[in-house]
C-alpha cells in the first residue's frame, strides 16, 4: 500500500465535474456533448482520447451509441490500471423537484440525472487523476454510452478495440453505485448471470361449450410454468447466494369468457451464479418446454463473473477503511454491470456511490461521498500501479 | 297426435315474415321497430299483447331492453301452450356479402342476421299460429330483447309478468336453432348450466435481482390455476356429457422482464351439467382459490335444467318425424338458453332452424326449411292442445 495523505488537495473539483457530466443529456443510447465533456477534462491529464460511434449498421439494436477510450502511458513495464463505466443514463421519468438534467446542489446533496449512476464516479475518476504522476503507471478510462440499455454496441466494442490498440489493464474496477447505506459499505466482486426467457403454447381456438372441437393450450402453459418454477437450480456458494427463477409475465389476450383461446405465453427471468452456464440453462428451458409442447426463445443477458476475494479486494478494502473507516462487504447481489464482460480480460470489481436514488425520480449524490470517493480512487490506482 | 294435414296452406308466409322481421336492426339490447313488427303480425290474429321496457334503471347492466308476451285464451279449462324466443340479434361483424339488415333471398336462401337465431323460428310461431283455431286452446309467445346479452332484464322479467297476469303455460317451446346438419336430426331436452369466474393473486412487486424483498405472486396463480384445471367434476349422466372447466384467460400485464409483478389473473369457464348446482361449484372454486391465498369471483350464468325425455318429447319428434322423415336427438350439448329460467314453470324443449350460420357473417335460411318449420310447430301446438 502506498502511504498517500489523504488531505491532498485535488486539481479538478469533483462536484463540478459532476455538475458538468450531469448538465449533457445523456439518455441511452449516449452520443456527443457528454463524451466532449469528458473528452475536455482528460486531455489536459495528458490522456491520449479515442472516441468512436458503433451502432450504425441495420441490426434492430440500440444505437449508433458513442464510445471513448482514454489512456496515459506510464514508463515501459509499467503496471496498468484501468477505469471502467458509462456516461449514459436512464431516462428522467416524472416526479422530479429538481431539474433532471440541470445540476443543482441543495445542502449537501447535487441533483441530477447519474449523479450515482455514474457520472459522480467518473467525475471522481477524474479528479483522482489530476495529481497523480504521469510516471505511476498506465491508467485508462473505458467510458461507454451504452450500458443501461441493450449493452450491444459499448463495452464489448470497447474491449475490441483496446484489443486492437494492444492495451490490456491488469486490473479494471467499475464505478458503479455498490454502496448501499454508506459509502464503503459493499463493493461487488461478481454479478450472477441473467436469463430472460419466453414460452409459447399454441392450441386450437373454439367456443366453451364444445371442448372438442378445440384445443386448449393454457393447462399446458400453467403446467409448464410450474415446472419451470420447480427447477432445482443451485444452493449458493460460498461467494454467491442461490441462483433464482421467476415468472415474470402471463398473456394470453382472451376477452370473450366463451372462448378457448389459441395461444398463451409466458416470460421468466433467472439470475444464476457461476455454478451454471448461460448455454446449459438455456438447454434445460429448451428440455422443459419441449416437454410441453411449448416453444421457448431464452436469451442470456449476461453470464455471471467472481473475482474471489484476494490481493485486488484487499486493495480496495483498505482504501475504503482508510477514508472512511468502513470494510466493504464483498457482495456479488444485485443485477448485472458491464463487469460482465470486462471479466475476460482482467480480474474486475466494481465500487462506487451509494445506489438508493439511482433510476429514480431526485437522483441525488451527497458532496462528501464525491470528495471521499476521489480519495478512495486515487488510494486505489496508486497502490494498483505500486 | 292430431291428425293434421301437412299440406294445408298458411295464411301468413313465413318467409315473408322473417324478411319483416330481419328488416328492423335489433342488435342486444333490443326495442321499438322489431316489437311493433310482431305485433302487428299477431294482434290480427286474436292475441293480446303486452309490452313494455326494462332495465332502465342504473343497475349497470345491459339495457333498456324490451320484452313482449302476447296471449290468446282458448276456453275455460284449455290448456297452455308457450312458444318462448328473442328478437335481439349478435352485432353484424364484418364480412358479409349480404346485408345484414336488408332481407334479400338468393336461390333458396334468406340472408339476414337473426334468419336462423332466431326470427326466422319466431316467424315461424306466427305463421303456424294463424290457422289454428282460437277455440284450439290458450297459446302464448313469450318474447324478450334480451338472450343475446347478459340477459338481466329479458326471460325472467317475462316470467314476473306472467306470473302477475296468471298466466302459466303447461309446457314451452323455444324456438333456438337446435338442428345441427338438416331440420330436424336434434332437439334439447336440456341444457348445462354456466359458471364463469375471475381469480385473482395479489403479491408485492419488485426487482427480479433482490426476490427477497418482492413476493411474486405468479407462482401462486399457476397453482391455482393447475389446481382448477385437475377439479374432479363427473362422468356425465343418461342424458349429460361430463361437465367441463376450461382456463380462459390469464393476465399480468408487465412489459418490464427485470420487474417481478404485484398481481396475477386468470379466468376460468365452467359448463356443468345437473349432478352439481352453481352455489356448490362456486363454493369449491372459492375454496380453492383460498387455498393458494387467491380471491375468487365466481358468476352463475345459468343453472343446468332438463326435461326428461318423455310426453314432450316424444311430442316434437313425431311432429319433426312427419315432416322431416328425421328423429331428433335428444341432446343437451351447446350453450346456454333461456331455456334456464323458463325450466322452472314447464317442461321446455328447444327446437329450431339450423344452426351452421348463427352469429357469423351471411347467416341464412332455407326457405323449404322455414315452411318445413312452420309445419313442425303447427303439428306440435295442436298435439299439445290436445
Amino acid at each position: 500500500m502506498t502511504d498517500f495523505p489523504p488531505s491532498d488537495p485535488v486539481d479538478l473539483d469533483p462536484v463540478a465535474l459532476t455538475g458538468r457530466l450531469i448538465a449533457c443529456p445523456s439518455v441511452t443510447p449516449a452520443t456527443g456533448g457528454v463524451f466532449d465533456a469528458l473528452q475536455a477534462m482528460v486531455e489536459p491529464l495528458g490522456f491520449t482520447v479515442h472516441r468512436w460511434i458503433e451502432g450504425q449498421d441495420a441490426t434492430g439494436h440500440e444505437g449508433p451509441v458513442e464510445n471513448l477510450f482514454a489512456v496515459r502511458h506510464g514508463p515501459a513495464g509499467s503496471r496498468h490500471f484501468g477505469f471502467a463505466g458509462h456516461l449514459d443514463v436512464v431516462p428522467a421519468g416524472e416526479g422530479w423537484t429538481a431539474h433532471a438534467f440541470q445540476p443543482e446542489v441543495r445542502g449537501n446533496l447535487l441533483y441530477g440525472r447519474g449523479a450515482v449512476d455514474m457520472k459522480g464516479a467518473i467525475a471522481c475518476m477524474v479528479a483522482a487523476l489530476a495529481d497523480i504522476p504521469a510516471d505511476a503507471g498506465t491508467i485508462s478510462l473505458i467510458i461507454t454510452g451504452d450500458e443501461e440499455g441493450e449493452a450491444q454496441h459499448g463495452t464489448r466494442a470497447l474491449m475490441e478495440r483496446m484489443a486492437q490498440l494492444g492495451e490490456k489493464p491488469d486490473l479494471i474496477l467499475v464505478g458503479e453505485p455498490t454502496s448501499v447505506h454508506r459509502l464503503g459499505d459493499m463493493m461487488k466482486i461478481g454479478r450472477r448471470g441473467s436469463i430472460n426467457a419466453w414460452f409459447t403454447v399454441e392450441g386450437r381456438e373454439g367456443h366453451v361449450a364444445y371442448p372438442h372441437l378445440a384445443d386448449n393450450p393454457l393447462p399446458r402453459l400453467v403446467a409448464l410454468l410450474a415446472d419451470l418454477d420447480a427447477m432445482e437450480l443451485d444452493h449458493g456458494t460460498d461467494w454467491f447466494q442461490p441462483s433464482n427463477l421467476e415468472i415474470t409475465e402471463i398473456t394470453v389476450g382472451n376477452k370473450a369468457t366463451n372462448v378457448i383461446p389459441h395461444r398463451g405465453m409466458g416470460r421468466i427471468s433467472i439470475r444464476f451464479n457461476d455454478t451454471h452456464s448461460g448455454a446449459g440453462l438455456c438447454a434445460r428451458l429448451e428440455e422443459i418446454a419441449a416437454r410441453h409442447g411449448a416453444v421457448a426463445r431464452p436469451k442470456i443477458y449476461g453470464e455471471p463473473f467472481l473475482t474471489p476475494p484476494g490481493e485486488f479486494s484487499a486493495m480496495i478494502a483498505a482504501a475504503v477503511e482508510a477514508e472512511t473507516g468502513l470494510i466493504p462487504e464483498p457482495s456479488t447481489s444485485g443485477g448485472t454491470s458491464d463487469a460482465r464482460f470486462l471479466k475476460s480480460i482482467a480480474p474486475v470489481i466494481e465500487f462506487g456511490l451509494c445506489n438508493a436514488t439511482m433510476h429514480k425520480r431526485d437522483e441525488a449524490v451527497a458532496l462528501d461521498d464525491l470528495y471521499a470517493l476521489t480519495r478512495i480512487y486515487r488510494r486505489i490506482v496508486l497502490a494498483a500501479l505500486s
